[in-house]
């Protein structure tokens, strides 16, 4: 028996769990796949894996799911963070779903000196990130965080956690991740129209950060985003 | 005297010459980015670098530009091929763009046992190529061919090139470019639904080939198509 249709769900997974579905759910499941009692579904959360369910009850306005056994083990990826300054809205969409795909933890959008959005979706852009979750395969889901200002995400930066900072200024530097170490790290995407003098002096300055090359041509924020990701997943993530 | 408009040509460009502007170019330029005559433009044909240049005649259906001096050298990318299957418009335009700032020398869309689209729009794809140079500052526009198909290619493969492909069902088999000799490459990026098991063991059973693993996690074609040009830029490419 094997699911056509994977579905994120905010409830608790695990044997002899009934999962209720909400209208939109109810909608999709019934209305748009035309599943029937008996179909299965899978469905994850983030923290139970990929369950296998079959359709219990299935109605207009709702439905019930029932746990059937568990398809997949949950596999977070490892601890890294993907700090970007958003820009178009269809670029960022494309860094958060990137950014899933590639088996980032945590995405934060932040505002740089040329950052022109002083606010974003957070609930749209979690919302992408699900999607991008169910569609790929994951059985984790980043968190988006809320907008944050660059300046102040580097003074309160966390103890121990390790900064990857992309910067087309660096073109052809060569820099790359060799000799890094593991533990917690984050990557930091540049805006388009780069950093500001000040913020690349700042970054440079910091002990925790390192500055990494991406090749000798200037890539888009989410061509960035994708190989700088590679870099990481391959040097010091689960690709090894 | 910085130019603020960077245009792809097909004319010659070098010291001495006077570059003729087609209508859509005037209109561009004169009509949409108001320039006017005496302003800098900086212009690249995939073959002399990029040139600046002056405005010499300012017209409604022409108009002139005169090479003042080369701005960059040429850059050619390494000798890579990228091979992808189209599936949706959308994300067929975005390899493209994503392979030209990667720096693929040449982009060849092909058809496989998976792929639905028949036809592609050549003419359209090679314009996304030289719409990503003009924006990417790259100096060089790969060419886009025509759709081939999968078996032709593999059983017409050019003497000395090798083969990097990434098969989603290899997916955590740890198969890297490590050992991997320099010289031409293509890049063989799969459809969403994968290849035909005829595909796969006809793939694997070519010298030339070697399959490449792209982590744990499903990716999308063109999350796919950046990750394995990163690995290749690094390991083989000018991201050295």
């Amino acid at each position: 028996m094997k699911a056509k249709v994977r579905l994120y769900v905010d409830h608790p997974l695990g044997a002899g769990q009934s999962v209720p579905l909400s209208r939109d759910q109810a909608h999709y499941l019934f209305g748009v796949m035309r599943l029937a009692v008996g179909d299965p579904v899978a469905l994850f959360n983030g923290r139970d894996g990929e369950w296998l369910t079959t359709v219990a009850e299935a109605g207009k306005r709702g439905g019930v799911l029932d746990c059937v056994e568990q398809s997949r083990p949950l596999m977070p990826p490892p601890d890294l963070w993907l700090l970007f300054a958003p820009i178009k809205k269809a670029r960022t969409d494309f860094i958060v779903e990137k950014a899933v795909e590639m088996g980032a933890a945590r995405i934060v959008p932040v505002q740089t000196d040329f950052t022109n959005s002083e606010r974003i979706r957070q609930d749209r852009l979690q919302a992408h990130a699900v999607e991008a979750a169910e569609q790929c395969g994951g059985t984790f889901v980043p968190e988006v965080t809320d907008l944050h200002r660059l300046d102040r995400l580097l003074a309160d930066w966390p103890a121990g956690r390790q900064l990857m900072f992309c910067d087309e200024a660096e073109a052809g530097a060569a820099l790359t991740l060799e000799g890094a170490g593991p533990g917690p790290w984050a990557i930091l995407i540049g805006p388009e129209g780069g950093f500001s003098e000040a913020e690349r002096k700042r970054l440079l300055a910091q002990p925790f950060a390192r500055a990494v090359s991406l090749g000798p041509r200037i890539l888009r924020a989410d061509t960035a985003a994708v190989a700088a990701l590679t870099l990481w997943q391959v040097a010091l993530g689960d690709w090894k």
